[in-house]
């Protein structure tokens, strides 16, 4: 999606650490009015699939998963990283390991809340090495549910988490793909 | 908001501890329909107010200030409960405690995302004792930005939280407005 890219280029700043920071647009200040156009592209990408919800896992992946639920007109659902006290009935589990956190966590959804009969659009704000979607993916399998396919805002695609997806069967779009970021500079696939 | 009421009523559970759960609708389970009859209501409550900014706090406060920031065409900018590898920038930062949790956390937003020019609609879920609220309107006031008023999804009015900051000059709006909760009976305010 050329604007994205667009403004991944003028806004985004490459930090130590292969970190892609993109708080100026998309999340920690969202400019609601991309957000809007990357959920209709997405609505495109992903149109035929009579998706029933879109799931995402908190935190950072909840504008886009929300603008998306909001142009297809079904529900969203987020996996939360801790229990909390209105969490009480059987849940499904997952293991994802956080390299932004450095740290291995559990990640949760209400068993009430997905059923046999749903085929879900997985979302995340950015792909990587694929373990957070990984974990998401085990989520709807475990409740017999079907993978739609995953709906991403920025895939960086060197790192390869995205191409096993896609080996692995599932439909992968993401709206921005970035071959490499290597000194500063930032490349797009074709 | 009828609406939301009638939700409440329908899918609502309340729990020991006074706990509201509204998973099936509100924030596991997210209705995008009723999200975006909420969205279009905060709008209506708060026009002529002029909104540059609609600033939430991670992370189920998301889904309902993305809603209100789209309908409103303005950014949406949320507080962070954590340090992060991608937030570099110098932050305002306040402190909270969470009944939720159990305990004290450190809210903070980039200073390069909130301006001396913002006016900023504060939004979130709930709204019981308020301390997220303070946390969050001691951050617009540390970048001397203007606090437009506070939008809420589900206030417990019993908790006095809300009228609290009303008597503190703030414009409060609550869509649904609790008055009691005993034995598992959800009293509206009129």
């Amino acid at each position: 999606m050329k604007e994205l890219e667009q403004k991944i280029l003028e806004k985004g700043v490459v930090l130590p650490g292969d970190v892609l920071k993109v708080g100026a647009f998309l999340n920690q200040l969202i400019d609601t009015d991309l957000l809007k156009k990357m959920a209709e592209e997405t609505a495109n990408l992903f149109s035929n699939q009579k998706i029933t919800k879109v799931l995402t896992i908190e935190s950072s992946g909840l504008p886009f998963a929300t603008a998306v639920a909001m142009r297809l007109s079904v529900p969203m659902i987020y996996a939360k990283k801790s229990a909390s006290s209105n969490m009480t009935s059987d849940v499904y589990y997952a293991e994802v390991f956080s390299y932004t956190h450095g740290k291995l966590f559990k990640i949760r959804i209400g068993k009430e809340y997905i059923s046999s009969d749903d085929i879900v659009l997985i979302t995340d704000d950015f792909l990587a090495s694929g373990n957070a979607l990984k974990g998401l993916i085990s989520l709807v399998e475990a409740a017999g549910a079907k993978v739609a396919g995953i709906a991403i805002e920025i895939e960086k695609q060197y790192q390869g988490g995205g191409d096993e997806l896609r080996a692995n069967g599932f439909k992968v779009e993401s709206l921005a793909k970035i071959a490499s970021m290597q000194e500063g500079r930032i490349v797009f696939c074709d």
